[in-house]
């Protein structure tokens, strides 16, 4: 089959366009269900230009295009992206509704796929745009998918029953609690599009999406603890029909927005103004619903682990910890000599984690970044990027895995030893030491009930400001269980600068990242990251309610990269206890050269 | 003269009420500046009420009346306010409109004086009374004002010239750089109600309100540099009218409604949401002005001070550190025999002040507070509250002086030995050494620009958090050159809770109290303040730009109090440093027994 060409396909798109009378479409990385992670048949955004980022847009009109993507895929669009077809655009500095206003007559009618943008999105552009006399006007269909011969269908794969014993909790008790807050918020029906709260609700999974287990579908709940599954009729067996019992109707997948245009007349209905997108607000309204945007109320519950999922996480972790300390013994025995290269070392290490048998999934794309590539935060590696990691360097993995029981999330930074016996510098040690002492701040914080992450953020940092350095990401994100590796409300990081969940109040049963970092660009990237999880303290005399955190994650952090003077002794305290545990979890299942390994590295520093 | 009872005051009122018309008034402790401190002829709510208290306010109608204070005025209002004439009320609990729509009856008018309320404060009320079919209405003038007979003029004191080399920068500069902003935002003029807003802007100062430097007018700025001053006439002197110029127009303070009605149609006019009475704005839109509500211009510049305000702040500071050192070495002899009283200490230490001839007034009324009373943060001591400062416990002064070159703000709390020789518990060293350890931890902090105080505001709460205790109060305040004890726009406090300024970027030039607390209700209180100035730091390889703070206050901090094995050497080494630059900056001063006590309490630890 003879390739198609962006080119052809750029002209296709606008041939389709001026078919429909529009002036532009909005491309974006998205699905109907403002999913992080997308299906193939919804990467349009890489099919049309070649873009292979998970983040980013692009705007088309019958003259113009630009591809529009944040600070990290900078370099990598002007590689993947023809140039002469699209211009660069930087977010957040450019704005889409200016370039539009810049490219566009007067009048002209820019289209945009109602079932891949939020009603917020929406009003914020046409707030630029309308004065300019641009119009946005939803697309009827997408015009990508007419002129997209061989789009991969929707993933048809089975959903599949996720286990109460795992779950804690049955659906019909989520499903009350849920007709409870339609109750308490004088609301009948709650319209529940994003994919992860069906699942937490519904108690089921899927193979859908990548990294993600959770299976394309919509839920309509209602306030008598009633609910409909709307879901492509394949991914049905009778064991999810038995499953779900009979107060949960299972409908087809198209029946969705007739449903809401036609069944929920007069009926006071709440839709996430996060993940709702205009087509469902518009479905609501034509169909003269009375609708309003609250948060999702399986939000704020599915963050709050039950006893049963706090127990899978422990044991997800254990099993986890386990694969990547034989994944990083045999990097330190193997990659000194040369020519492991980091693909080879990510499959290395998914390896180990699938000889347990349960792993279903990496929980996001394996970032093994060898010197230079580890000052890139998000550096994804693929065939074009792929080095060898160098001996004397460091190497930085961030990777996760999907298990029944947990998701986990870990980073690991450590020295490649040499031939040479080359030592880290004494630069890199420092700035290794200050994240260490920033991540052991956050693992021993203690606050009272009512503290939120934007105010601890700081735990984290504050060694780094000493030394007149930062990091230019968050601190901790929340994580599901057997659900997406970054799951909200809650997140630690800077109050300011629109990173959501900083005001987010913690509660005992959250789990969260904790990943400070620090980053060199051109050289060198570090990063330390365990999962923790928020648990109640007693102190003695305490007036009120007081929080800390669990740690849930155990793997040795690299000696040989800690200057050991920048430590007061209470953090080499922290550090020998934190490698005592590590080896209590980890040890039971090592043997041999990986277990004497493990001993030497959580030996007292 | 026949005292006339609060009873027959609150008929008067009412009876005035009725001969307008209304059903209700609502009386604030407020100015038509919106001031922090207001002058004796605006203290309609103590006249009306019998309430002391420096906030809260009072709602009466024709058949209720009720009084609304915070938790800091619970036992106070008790104490001063008739429950048989107001219902006791507590804010934020208790709403304003809930009450109003409680008792009043449909189609009740409830007027409020339009030049003591913001606009803001109307809106939020008018939503909560109008769906009970109340409507709020401005008074013509305030019916307080008609039934006080003896209510006192505003003070005729005249305005002061602030002498440039103490102001640093001339009026015409902030003048010229007013006029930029004005430009800038495409604005004619803007009105400029706050009084250290004026005295900032036009280098003058008053004696009209307490503790706070300014001169009772208005401003109108205009873009090209000219400001009408609207002043009382029996308030301007030759001097001051010498020193205004050319540029600055003196007006009569009772033409400035009748300017803003009749000068500025058409024009395009901002005032500061949080300081322009509804009054102000009315009045512009009568006269069909443009206006906006736009953060006063002078807000942001009046924060960042100059070399010679910061000159200024340190020749104070010196000066005000050796009165209270004196005080405190005063305390120490004298208070252990038992028989001072709260007040003859604040007398006392108002006296060494005062000694050094410069003292123009205190900034704030002086919390002398024995044992309990310490646990009150706001505790006001008066000839009611007053007690002896019993030997054998924990005593707290807070407390400012207003100096030409700089205004104060300082806290200590120290041990009153016995003749027992009591000593300190071991909870109450343990609170003390929790409170001076985040004391140290917000002086060395080091941040990047763009940092905002309520990110930094845990660094202060750590120690007493893993103690399992906090404060109720914010960690710093912004303070005024010769101006308000309490200036914004910054703050380091929790960013939640409405507390203003906590996003408020830190500058370089900033100056910041640093004063965390502890408070075991109904036995002791801690609190450490000193004032920082927020300074750049230079870091060896710092990448970007990075600040910190410069201690401004030098006292010594009492070691009974202090339980150095909860210290760490560098804490330790802190402590060293800082009592040695007390040493080096108050022992100058000093003569004989006083320099003896300074150089035992500045020993190292």
């Amino acid at each position: 089959m003879l390739m198609q060409t962006h080119e052809a396909r750029l002209k296709a798109l606008r041939e389709e366009l001026k078919r429909r009378g529009l002036a532009g479409f909005i491309i974006p990385i998205s699905d109907e269900h403002m999913s992080e992670y997308v299906g193939d048949y919804a990467q349009r955004l890489a099919w049309l230009t070649g873009f292979g980022g998970s983040a980013g847009f692009a705007a088309v009109t019958l003259t113009h295009a630009a591809i529009f993507v944040d600070g990290r895929y900078t370099v990598q669009v002007r590689e993947q992206v023809d140039g002469s077809l699209f211009e660069y655009r930087s977010i957040p500095g450019d704005r889409l509704g200016d370039w539009l206003a810049e490219v566009c007559e007067k009048g002209a009618k820019i289209a945009y796929d109602p079932w891949l943008h939020t009603w917020s999105w929406v009003e914020a552009l046409e707030k630029i745009v309308e004065p300019a006399g641009i119009a946005m006007v939803p697309a009827d269909s997408n015009p990508i998918d007419a002129v997209w011969a061989d789009q991969p269908a929707p993933s048809d794969a089975v959903a599949i029953v996720h286990a109460e014993d795992l779950a804690g909790r049955s659906s019909a008790d989520k499903r009350a609690a849920v007709a409870d807050w339609l109750t308490d918020q004088g609301l009948d029906a709650v319209v529940i599009p994003a994919l992860d709260s069906i699942a937490w609700l519904l108690n089921i999974r899927g193979t859908d999406v990548a990294h993600t287990p959770v299976a394309l579908s919509y839920v309509i709940a209602h306030s008598d603890g009633r609910a409909e599954l709307f879901i492509a009729p394949e991914k049905v067996t009778p064991e999810l029909t038995q499953h779900l019992g009979n107060a949960v109707t299972i409908r087809a997948r198209d029946e969705f927005a007739p449903a809401l245009a036609g069944e929920l007349k007069g009926k006071k209905v709440s839709v996430d103004p996060d993940f709702g997108v205009v087509g469902i607000a518009q479905a609501l309204r034509e169909g003269g619903a009375k609708f309003t945007f609250k948060q999702d109320p399986t939000i704020l519950a599915k963050a709050i682990k039950n006893s049963a999922e706090v127990q899978g996480h422990r044991d997800a972790q254990a099993r986890d910890g386990a694969a990547v300390s034989r994944f990083l013994r045999w990097l330190e025995v193997t990659a000194p000599a040369g020519g492991i290269d980091e693909l080879a070392a990510a499959a290395k290490l998914e390896g180990f984690r699938r000889e347990h048998g349960d792993l279903r999934d990496t929980s996001f794309d394996t970032i093994s970044a060898a010197s230079g590539h580890a000052a890139l935060p998000h550096y994804k590696v693929d065939e074009d990027s792929n080095i060898p990691i160098p001996p004397g360097s460091i190497y930085l993995v961030d990777s996760g895995g999907q298990y029944p029981a947990g998701t986990t999330d870990i980073t690991r930074t450590v020295w490649i030893n040499s031939p040479d016996s080359a030592q880290p510098t004494a630069e890199m040690k420092d700035r290794f030491t200050r994240v260490l002492k920033g991540h052991i701040q956050i693992d021993r914080a203690v606050f009272p009930q009512g503290t939120c992450g934007g105010q601890i953020d700081v735990l984290a940092r504050q060694y780094l400001w000493e030394g007149g350095v930062d990091y230019a990401h968050g601190t901790g994100h929340g994580v599901g269980s057997f659900l997406g590796v970054h799951e909200g409300p809650q997140r630690i990081a800077k109050p300011m600068g629109g990173q959501a969940g900083t005001a987010q109040e913690l509660f005992a049963g959250m789990i969260l990242s904790n990943e400070p970092g620090y980053y060199k660009p051109g050289e060198f990237g570090i990063r330390i990251e365990n999962l923790v999880l928020t648990v109640e303290r007693e102190i003695e005399g305490a007036e009120g309610r007081y929080l800390g955190f669990d740690c849930l994650t155990f793997v040795p952090i690299d000696r040989t990269l800690i200057d050991k003077s920048l430590l007061t002794p209470s953090e080499i305290d922290w550090l020998d206890t934190y490698h005592a545990t590590v080896r209590e979890i980890v040890a039971p299942q090592l043997e041999g050269d990986d277990l004497a390994w493990l001993e030497a590295q959580t030996a007292p520093l």
